[in-house]
């Protein structure tokens, strides 16, 4: 088997234990077990555990990155883009639990390289979309003019606060767990925001 | 010096460490001598240091409770309050830039004692406030009818992603700091984003 077939082995491995354990607190011998490599294989494919999440996360957010690319390619309008990206953003988020975990650990909790690797491969993709899709927006007449670092920072802090907020809220004051129901109740709630705001006179209700 | 003012100049110490080194990082002992008192007397009224990073952030959260019940008795449309709780959202983590580093420990690497107690005094009341401003908008035909858990966790979210999520972009990807002037760009921005949305059909501009 080849260093990449096994290093994918070990990216697959660590994926299925942190959705069947909902956490990112996997080690370096339950990977190795799951995978039926050598935990030294982890240490050589990607230097310890942080590298291999790092990896992980990387791997994940090129998918996510693609299907960016493949949304801006459609021949839809700007809003029905952007109504589809709040939709996959959130599911994404659900579909892949650790993924938002992992973000969270690698950005604030790990070491200041991962963080900027992070940023290469996962934020700047997703800021250049949103910049790119405003700009089609502005120009085809549907969208006012609004700052993409602003816009980045407003729709990925209240989609991830969903998934990272929640649980804390759900704990001591009796707000029910993010399940399938209430993600399709917040991608309505997120839409209907980004899209009209609240108030009624302000979009002619 | 009575107990509550040892307390208090505890508090008021370990807030300024705060402030001066950007950082929830500081120690006991230098709490303590910051204060001039000894740091014994911080494990007689705190416990530990978590027990007194929680009763920073009561501290803090009280003056913010009161502020949100008397925002929504001024004789003031409910679009205008809520204009005023987006600023004051947004100056609160400005002015006291260790708040959202606190919420973030205190939720989700503390204990979860810590956590519940976090999600009693400050996510609760917060809550509570969006319902009942919520509610009032509805019912003078202001807003459209928004569920207020929902509501919270997206303007909490894109709120705190300012503070939070700001530095892993200005690291790698060259946004610059939070300043000043980005505060209010963003309160600007929120403002637009809450009450008219982005989409210009949706609004009749």
């Amino acid at each position: 088997m080849g260093r990449n077939a096994t290093a994918e082995k070990l990216l697959v491995a660590a994926s299925e234990l942190m959705i069947q354990r909902s956490s990112i607190e996997i080690s370096l011998s339950d990977i190795a077990q799951k995978s039926g490599a050598n935990a030294a294989l982890v240490k050589y494919h990607f230097g310890n555990k942080d590298g291999l999440l790092l990896a992980l996360l990387a791997r994940d957010a090129a998918t996510e990155v693609t299907n960016l690319e493949y949304l801006l390619a459609q021949p839809i309008s700007p809003t029905a883009k952007l109504k589809l990206h709040i939709n996959g953003i959130i599911r994404a988020y659900y579909r892949f639990p650790y993924m938002n975990r992992l973000i969270h650990y690698l950005l604030h909790e790990s070491s200041a390289e991962a963080a900027d690797e992070v940023s290469k491969f996962f934020v700047a993709p997703l800021l250049d979309f949103h910049r790119r899709l405003l700009e089609e927006g502005v120009a085809k007449g549907e969208f006012r003019v609004v700052d993409p670092v602003l816009f980045y920072t407003s729709l990925i802090g209240a989609c991830d606060h969903l998934f990272f907020g929640r649980h804390a809220m759900s704990r001591a004051i009796g707000v029910g767990p993010v399940t399938d129901d209430v993600c399709r109740q917040y991608i309505a709630h997120m839409e209907a925001l980004i899209c009209g705001g609240i108030v009624k006179g302000a979009n002619g209700e």
